[in-house]
């Protein structure tokens, strides 16, 4: 077979993926293994959940792996009807997909055309910003405020801006602070009737209290998943929460056929695992207190987290937490760090288990040297 | 928590959006059996391969549930080598994704803007037409000839009229035949220069005989998947083949964290476990050969297959077949059947084990009585 280049033109591409950057929004840590030549020790860089899925359902995926030969259900019914009572709205509110990149994806298709404002905050996540750019939307990018996502200025921009939409992460990713109930739901009181608020909750069950929004306001779409509290990362699937009218729309454009049967079977055993769902929130909140305190001994900052990862402040710039990412990496660290300043001061952890972050802690005095020396 | 419809008016959707249809491309055989009130004895409808994955797939599946907090490499770098040395090509050749049906949608978003025509055939798969609709293309149809999908006129419509892309299925879905490999090497040769070619070949591993495309050709884009012959469609994990240029052309696009983790160590086993292929190729054939005797001795007409199901004449309209599937469905036999005439005037039946293939055999008389009657 020959490698050779053809000596054709490819076919032009539509206009608008013809002026996409090639950007990729997030390196993988087996990228980063690949390019060191080993595996990492400890993988606490993408916020995935070490402690683990529920036994539950690691078995229900175990059990649904014969029966793969079948296309899971497209309408995603059974696990629809319990996530509908599990967050008290109507089935007829919840859309399940293919994790919340997917989704985001689709809520962007939906509104937003080529030009259009969306508002979203300055390092805030880089998958949204890249769906909003690959539909042709305009990024409007507000400062975050005391290392959070600011509820009310990017209202306040979206609605001065006739924005299409407005996204806001909270608890926050990637510097883990969250806004109290009543900030977020002053926050959907000023939101105009045009605009749809994209709140990515993706962190959800870590945080000590949620907002109570009306279901069937048709201005917010919640966006929830099984990658995080639920430790299912690899299995791709998330779903929103919004109004009837918002729900139904997404039929047009999703992959019907695109979850996968073993993550439905899987999320609806960890659904109903209520205890390991407890226990999984109660080793995340221990571990933040080890990267706490990991940090504080070798003279970093950590900074408030309801999230499953703590930010540490290195207290320099951009470029001195670069280098201690780096520094750890080279030591078998995965971290990753914030991509805009000031955020960018600090570099990620994410909560794992005690032998990881005993790997965390071993790296770090040599890295911080490495990385100020 | 009210499930009372909100005062406010949704956001108004994209333009593009706004004006698509509520529709969906195929109803699961899930919302069948929740409307009859009880399962189905025989699954043969949806061209899922009752054979089942390879044991050794099912194992990798198994043993990656665990390891499911993680996230899949977005790469698929180990997945793309395998597939780069089944198919004789480079990595650079092949893009890995959500199955076929996230590909195509992807490769229409890459090719087709608002207004450019697409041509495809008047029956052909209805997720194509549900992307190219959903991205604004006019969707242009060229009859089958002799219940082909017919390259050449496909090929020439395209050219007359400045298509952008034009949609073949071989080995042909829904109706099982196939073009033998000179056949599309022609359409190929006549295909002009910035015009795309998809190849869909979701049933190429029971095709006798595949065409030789150089892979640097930058005109043609092959799409094969997990789903059929390897019996994982719930997995969702297909791969497409194309020129390096046009291939990098979906990291500007595509759901990069997106293929499913299981998956993914499941399409590497069942890639390596050639044995267990050549063994369902095996009971599919003798599974085709069975459908169309049980069709003979009921009166009905198999049409040739060289896919994993047979397409029957009815000897009628599509009235009288689809009277055939309802009866079937009735009595605990899903299948379905081709969409316009005249290939309506079939039913499309999948290969499946000897129990399912019995359910049918035991139920088709009744059914065509039911249906005549």
């Amino acid at each position: 077979m020959e490698h050779r280049p053809s000596a054709r033109p490819a076919p032009h591409l539509a206009p608008l993926p013809a002026g996409l950057p090639d950007s990729v929004p997030f390196v993988g840590p087996e990228t980063l293994e690949r390019q060191r030549g080993a595996p990492f020790d400890a993988r606490l860089g993408a916020n995935e959940n070490g402690f683990g899925p529920s036994p539950r359902a690691v078995a229900a995926m175990r059990d649904a792996a014969a029966e793969v030969w079948k296309y899971g259900d497209p309408t995603n019914h059974d696990l629809k009807a319990a996530l509908a009572t599990h967050c008290g709205v109507g089935p007829e509110n919840v859309v399940v997909g293919e994790g919340i990149d997917a989704l985001l994806g689709l809520a962007v298709r939906l509104m937003v055309a080529e030009g259009d404002r969306v508002v979203t905050s300055a390092g805030g996540y880089p998958t949204f910003d890249f769906h909003v750019t690959g539909f042709g939307g305009t990024l409007d990018r507000v400062p975050y405020a005391a290392d959070r996502q600011d509820p009310a200025a990017l209202v306040a921009r979206a609605a001065e801006t006739g924005a299409r939409m407005v996204y806001l992460c909270n608890p926050d990713n990637p510097m883990g602070g969250w806004h109290p109930p009543e900030v977020i739901e002053a926050a959907v009181a000023a939101l105009p009737d045009d605009i749809l608020l994209i709140l990515d909750e993706a962190y959800a069950e870590f945080a000590p209290a949620l907002p109570r929004i009306d279901p069937a306001d048709p201005r917010v779409l919640r966006m929830r998943t099984f990658s995080k509290a639920y430790g299912m990362a690899g299995a791709r699937i998330g779903w929103a929460l919004g109004a009837p009218e918002v729900v139904r729309a997404f039929d047009r454009v999703r992959n019907h056929f695109g979850v996968n049967r073993i993550a439905q079977a899987g999320a609806l055993a960890a659904l109903a695992d209520e205890a390991h769902l407890a226990q999984v929130v109660g080793q995340v909140a221990a571990a933040r207190d080890r990267i706490a305190a990991i940090a504080r001994e070798n003279g970093l900052t950590p900074l408030p987290s309801a999230t499953n990862f703590v930010s540490l402040d290195c207290g320099g710039d951009g470029a001195l937490a670069r280098r201690v990412l780096e520094a750890l990496g080279a030591r078998g660290v995965f971290v990753r760090m914030p991509w805009v300043a000031p955020q960018n001061r600090c570099i990620r952890v994410s909560c794992g288990p005690e032998a990881e972050l005993d790997a965390f802690a071993a790296a770090l005095p040599e890295a911080l040297a490495a990385a100020r020396g």
